[in-house]
């Protein structure tokens, strides 16, 4: 992801946060079969790695052990206007962040440990107040339709573009047009990257 | 993109309407370098290609013409809970939309025909009443720093996965739990897709 120094979003904490909010993502592969791209969501399991699930059916489940993959974590965006500057000399732009994840996928054979993750992956998703995934047969017997990988070691690269090449005037004016355009989350977001501490 | 028969979303007018709802885009490729994955919005222009533009200085706009790129289209997208169904057997999973264009990448070479696509991309955004592109030297020497391109001929691929593979009580159910959960935008798909006429 081409990444300005301006844009550079590498706070290792902030990372975690934002993969875990904005978890529904898109896993990414070249192959014999061209790029496949499908959207699921994947967690920080407690091994560390990336874990998620694809169907069984899904031809990016076929992809060998160890295939590079790139996970693609979205957060919100907005177009940005030259109408919504102050200064004069501005071109259209979008504002966004996104995290991708680097690394080499593996999938879980042994079906103890596949459905622990799924365990995990529950809870990450529902809390524990929440549906839990009973140990019932019925339930075991869902694990042959899907296989659970995890992306092992991964690299984050991450890219916060919330004008923060631009004077402060300009960026409040940007933030107080996207509020008025109801672009609340990526407001938020441009006040947390783009305001001066 | 894996997409079972009940989700199959190949309207070609819905698809020209999603793209252009949800014109911020992925333009993935693979090549010597890996994957590469940017965020850029794209849109339909007169020619019938999808348009683009890349900073000259982001390594995806040296791929050699002609590489086969994929684009990601993103609509509104919810995770779903077992407990927001009326029947008793489910797991939980998300609910989403999504329009994957394969094709082709050109490059403009010509500085005259990229100034018409990148004020036809201007008109698209801002509509004829908002910001315009000046035809003014220092407007036009930006192009110097960007690299416009057309995926010719596109080809999508869409899936709109939105329970449809459920009864109807469990669809208004869900889409009941999504608009308490404040995700208007993903039952508002539900409305249009999961509903029997």
């Amino acid at each position: 992801m081409y990444t300005p120094n301006a844009f550079t979003f590498d706070d290792a904490d902030a990372i975690e946060s934002f993969i875990a909010e904005n978890l529904f993502a898109e896993l990414i592969s070249n192959g014999p079969q061209g790029l496949l791209v499908n959207h699921i969501p994947l967690a920080r399991v407690e091994s560390g790695s990336l874990c998620g699930h694809l169907a069984a059916a899904n031809p990016q489940a076929e992809i060998p052990d160890r295939t590079p993959v790139v996970a693609v974590f979205r957060g919100p965006h907005a177009y940005v206007s030259p109408n919504d500057f102050v200064s004069e000399f501005n071109v259209p732009t979008w504002n966004y962040a996104s995290v991708h994840c680097y690394g080499t996928i593996r999938f879980i054979t042994d079906s103890e440990l596949a459905w622990q993750r799924l365990g995990e992956l529950v809870v990450l998703q529902e809390g524990n107040e929440g549906w839990q995934l009973p140990d019932e047969p019925r339930f075991r017997s869902l694990l042959q339709a899907i296989r659970l990988f995890e992306i092992t070691e991964p690299r984050f690269e991450g890219k916060a573009k919330f004008s923060q090449n631009k004077s402060s005037e300009d960026i409040e004016s940007v933030i107080e047009a996207l509020e008025v355009r109801g672009e609340q989350s990526t407001a938020a977001f441009m006040k947390k990257f783009s305001r001066s501490p």
